[in-house]
């Protein structure tokens, strides 16, 4: 099977289709609910408050420095649960592939996202499999939906943000963005920039171990100047940010100044802006700094009771600028 | 808005993806918790064990005789929890849209899954929304998933059927996919045939109330030929089929002749097969007849304690025949 390629009968609900279900997706994934195949997976939960999240990839290319379209649908997902203060449990992924693709690369794919999975501690349950005919979509593009379970007594939310606040990030911002456009292999760029794609877990566990925590997100499509926005807007207050103190990797402040593209506004994977109390910044900048994914966190800004919904920037030069919500990014297909 | 075309800004996380999310999205769909814009839906269950299914949806055409993409895929995603004897709850939706695709042409869609959610009584909390260059996709495809809650003590699954258990199916079979072929227009027959197409949650829920049910499907892809023969293989069991109680759609059953397709093999998207003890059956079968959406339901065959797991299809003429499971849907992008 591995040396073939997806044909329309790998989509007909048929004998093909059960063979690649079983051959590529079951005995890689290799979960017990999921081999039931049945039309659902049964989960028990304790009396429970679930985060329920979905997110489609549609990433171009398929393989980038630090990850694939696998990972990313893995991480992505669970990544939106642990930002909402819930622990990742069940995940479902729907693969919409186009005849003729290689069922090699999509076994790679699979057993990246099997990996991905183990590291995030959370499990394929449910799946689903269409196949359309060539010319229909490009390559291979995947949904992934994750259910999580919040700890009884933590709230977390936009709508606890105040003034006063602290506003961390937890690593260098546009790693992400920044790689998947140098994959895509137009420009020749010396060093190689590897994608920030990884599940936050392990991270945001530390960080909520250690402090109170108001809201967190992970800034994906239109960076940290697409959350910080959303923040601005949801809270009507504003937030005031020091461009010196937000971590930028070497090699993307280079493809950035190149390209005329701000940092702040591509995609990253595996990072996320937190806002704490005041009192608890230190403590929040400690923990992150602790864990190995948050050697770089930064505190990088506050809220401030100034009833203008707008994110400031106090740029390295000394001025100050708003800075805006991205009207569309200059990159389609970074997730 | 409505005037215009998806572009690859409505894609980026930008202030353009903002407007369509709020102005199509959420307006139509009309939910607090979505409302809440966070990257999670957050769902309180009482102890629970939950059911938890995905499918993706790339009907061609968009639009068929008694239904559309949206439709399909809130019932798709309802009936494959419904099955399992879920009560569906939460749907989540992600969207992948071809750059260029109207915006009038994606509210009509949305508009339709809000109407059949609000029919399913299911609620619509999250979901996520991807635009690619023309050409990328064709048109618009999307991918549900849904979470229902299992009451306590109800057991289904194939795991649970026995010898000299009945088969029933809850009406014709077939409508869908000679609906949506019929619907490419290479035919031009005089009857237009209309999908199936609807959540089968009441009915599944008079069928539970009148009697014990060991299983239950819903005949999607591979229709009821690939049913039976999952129950078989998951079995090892032998189903004895009777063809002349199969109830099919004269529309139906006049295009396959032409066509030279059989309609055991074609899609269903709103039936379900159901398995039951013995005694059960005529309380099954008046259940669901006495349901709107059951009334053509009926009596199809028997599980026997053959130790050969396959379908032997009685067929009108006396004679006995194997009820193959499918190779290979020959109706590509069916749902």
């Amino acid at each position: 099977m591995r040396d073939s390629r997806i044909t329309l009968a790998h989509g007909s609900g048929g004998l093909a289709m059960e063979r690649l279900i079983r051959e590529v997706f079951l005995e890689t994934f290799d979960d017990p609910e999921l081999a039931r195949l049945e039309d659902q997976a049964k989960l028990e939960f304790p009396s429970a408050k679930l985060a329920f999240t979905t997110d489609a990839y549609v990433v171009d290319p398929l393989f980038f420095p630090g990850g694939d379209i696998g990972k990313l649908a893995v991480c992505g997902t669970v990544n939106d649960l642990v930002v909402g203060g819930a622990q990742a449990q069940y995940l479902s992924c729907s693969f919409i592939l186009e005849e003729g693709l290689g069922i090699s690369l999509l076994e790679n794919i699979v057993r990246s996202m099997k990996t991905a999975a183990g590291q995030a501690g959370i499990r394929i349950v449910t799946g689903d499999t269409k196949v359309v005919p060539k010319g229909a979509v490009d390559k291979l593009f995947i949904s992934t939906a994750g259910v999580g379970v919040i700890p009884t007594g933590l709230e977390l939310g936009m709508d606890r943000i105040l003034p006063g606040d602290r506003i961390l990030v937890s690593g260098p911002v546009g790693d992400h963005g920044a790689a998947v456009l140098d994959a895509r292999g137009e420009l020749s760029l010396t060093h190689a920039i590897v994608s920030d794609c990884r599940p936050l877990g392990p991270l945001v566990q530390q960080l909520l171990e250690a402090c109170c925590v108001h809201a967190m997100r992970d800034p994906t499509r239109g960076g940290l100047a697409a959350v910080l926005n959303e923040y601005a807007r949801a809270t009507g207050l504003c937030l005031r940010i020091r461009e010196d103190t937000i971590p930028v990797n070497e090699p993307v402040r280079g493809m950035c100044e190149l390209l005329g593209l701000d940092p702040l506004y591509l995609a990253c994977e595996g990072r996320m802006v937190a806002v704490v109390p005041e009192k608890e910044a230190d403590a929040a900048l400690a923990a992150l700094q602790r864990h190995s994914d948050g050697l770089d966190a930064a505190l990088i800004g506050e809220v401030t009771d100034s009833r203008i919904p707008q994110v400031i920037l106090h740029t390295a030069l000394g001025g100050e600028r708003i800075l805006d919500q991205p009207e569309g990014d200059p990159l389609p297909r970074i997730c």
